[in-house]
């Protein structure tokens, strides 16, 4: 066993999925661990072998091969497409497995928890920066105050700005678009509100890019029905525009879902649109873009009116080709996923990350960890 | 035979296509004439009916039959589809017919000019509004100055104003999203310039109503070919804003017309798109639309400066349920379908409307029956 800086023992991860979060994680982890990368396409695995990673190539939409893959691994970290988590995560689980998942699976999240208990599994689910961060953050400030504001803003952006949506997806386009149309749940007054997605746009000065556009979308998800707090919202950030062109494609009706008959064959607008802006949005291999982030926590502590607001300004690691979006996401898994190896995480059953803030001494690992990344949340008050 | 009060021979007229246009153009004509329309849709000819308008049922997309149809009439008004005008007219001239089109189809106007003179016949093209008016008034004032510059400013656009595009198409949206893409040509101090489509955006001022934006469009047709002036342009006018989301589409690919594949189909994104605009651009059966148009001719008149500006602003009939754009398209053909009845204009060959104009009684004639139809060309100078 080989004792590392940080105190780690290495351990036997595996990986599944390698695409751009996915390598990055198993390149983060293979720094002190024994890492296996899984992935269907082999031009991803090469990417990661140089790193010393193990590959293995398989196709995880086949879930019945899960259970085998993973047998021997100390710990699993879940990078699938978010259509894919969901069952990803249940096979793990079942197998008694210990997984920290960044999928971001539309399912809801409590469905496995049960299992997860009987199984004594710990199953980390959201464990990214949006979700993830924000969770973190005001897990640990709502067990030492009483909260009663969350905000949350994020986005991440190319630095290059392109007429006319001045975007680009680090993952598939009609993840995005789904973003774009899923009504958006906030909580006010200690009602849940639901609003049209990209509602409430507002302008937004931000010190380091300027100004940008905050509007609703459904982000707030386990944080809705693990925190009793009367006032959370999330909202998505692009820069000025960006929504008036995409409202304008979804008030005509290019998002509609319904299958459509064109030259005798049916498909919905939504495919279509999302096959057209899906090299339109494609971020180049070593494109610079970044990641943003405020995140405000109001309410009473000892008494006295109080008010945190943590600020995130990640970019495109140069040196390393490593996208802020991999970095934010991948490295909050990562420490987390050290958490767990290392013993001072332990509560079993699916947990959403704003359990693990609760605890001063994980909070403080994962701050630590992400600030040795040169990931810095930071705070003013 | 009977004389009315305009002083004409009631004659026997067939209109080819009872559309929108069409319909305006049989009912305008049955005032004076014995008019029969031909159409494939029976709706549209019962609606025609009842102005004592005989009816034919035909799919005039087999143009063989138009041969057999026109047998008979003095006269031919051609109301088909853009993409079935040349191949109509061609048979009408085959048969020694004369015609009045307004079909704006998109082959060489000049490609009949031949056959049409050898047949001895009168095939007037172009015959609307734009093209059409812009024409007979430049022709007009062509024979009678030094014109230096020619401008044609024109759109169709609803009074209620629906986000995003602000616009409703009178005929299908791919024919409108064709203008958008071709590359729009005009002329400046004698050279042939071309430049995208959409190009050269600024905002014009309207009495009538209020800011418009204004954008090269490919319009100039027959006038690049029959006029020496140095300078002439066709720029059409919609609502602010209107183009930069047309723009955004454009800019996108969704006007693209390589075809690509989708779920194993192939299929190109215009045609796609004009599928999704085309219930969402319709204008409603009584939905209230004006056009507006202005036209500034500039030059040396007796050897002075002198500058002409004829401005058009004309509404949505609600007594006859008339759109403008039926109105101030299908009553220039009528107009003109009245001077050839009467004798009065009777050059042979392809006509593009800027011949009618250059004379001076068919001039006052068409302003006369216009005026007649509340149809007003006010004159600046």
């Amino acid at each position: 066993m080989i004792i590392d800086l940080y105190g780690f023992y290495m351990k036997k991860i595996i990986v599944l999925g390698a695409g751009m979060v996915g390598s990055a994680m198993a390149i983060d982890l293979a720094k002190y661990h024994d890492v296996t990368s899984v992935d269907r396409d082999e031009e991803n695995l090469h990417k990661v072998e140089k790193y010393g990673i193990h590959t293995i190539k398989a196709d995880l939409g086949f879930y019945e091969n899960v259970h085998t893959l993973i047998n021997g691994y100390d710990l699993v970290i879940g990078a699938v497409p978010g259509n894919m988590g969901y069952h990803v995560c249940e096979e793990v689980i079942k197998a008694g497995k210990d997984i920290v998942d960044i999928s971001f699976f539309p399912e809801d999240l409590f469905g496995l928890d049960e299992i997860a208990k009987e199984k004594k599994v710990t199953a980390i689910v959201d464990c990214g920066v949006a979700p993830g961060m924000g969770n973190i953050i005001l897990g640990y400030h709502n067990k030492r105050m009483d909260v009663e504001k969350f905000g949350c803003l994020v986005g991440g952006l190319p630095f290059k700005r392109e007429k006319p949506f001045e975007y680009k997806a680090p993952f598939s386009p009609i993840d995005v678009l789904e973003e774009y149309t899923r009504p958006a749940r906030y909580v006010e007054n200690g009602h849940i509100i639901t609003k049209p997605a990209l509602s409430d746009a507002e302008y937004i000065e931000f010190e380091e890019v300027g100004t940008l556009e905050a509007f609703n979308t459904d982000g707030l998800r386990s944080l809705m029905y693990t925190m009793k707090i009367p006032n959370m919202k999330e909202k998505t950030l692009r820069y000025p525009g960006h929504i008036e062109y995409i409202k304008a494609l979804k008030d005509s009706g290019f998002f509609d879902t319904e299958k459509m008959d064109i030259n005798g064959v049916r498909i919905s607008p939504m495919e279509f649109t999302s096959k057209i802006l899906f090299d339109k949005w494609k971020l180049g291999e070593e494109e610079e873009e970044f990641t943003i982030m405020r995140v405000t926590i109001e309410g009473k502590e000892n008494g006295e009116p109080k008010k945190y607001v943590y600020s995130l300004f990640d970019k495109y690691d140069k040196q390393t080709k490593t996208s802020s979006m991999a970095r934010t996401t991948g490295y909050t898994a990562t420490a987390v996923a050290n958490l767990l190896l290392n013993g001072m995480f332990n509560r079993k059953g699916v947990i959403p990350p704003e359990f693990i803030g609760e605890e001063e001494e994980c909070y403080n690992f994962i701050m630590a960890y992400l600030n040795d990344r040169n990931i810095k949340y930071n705070l003013t008050n």
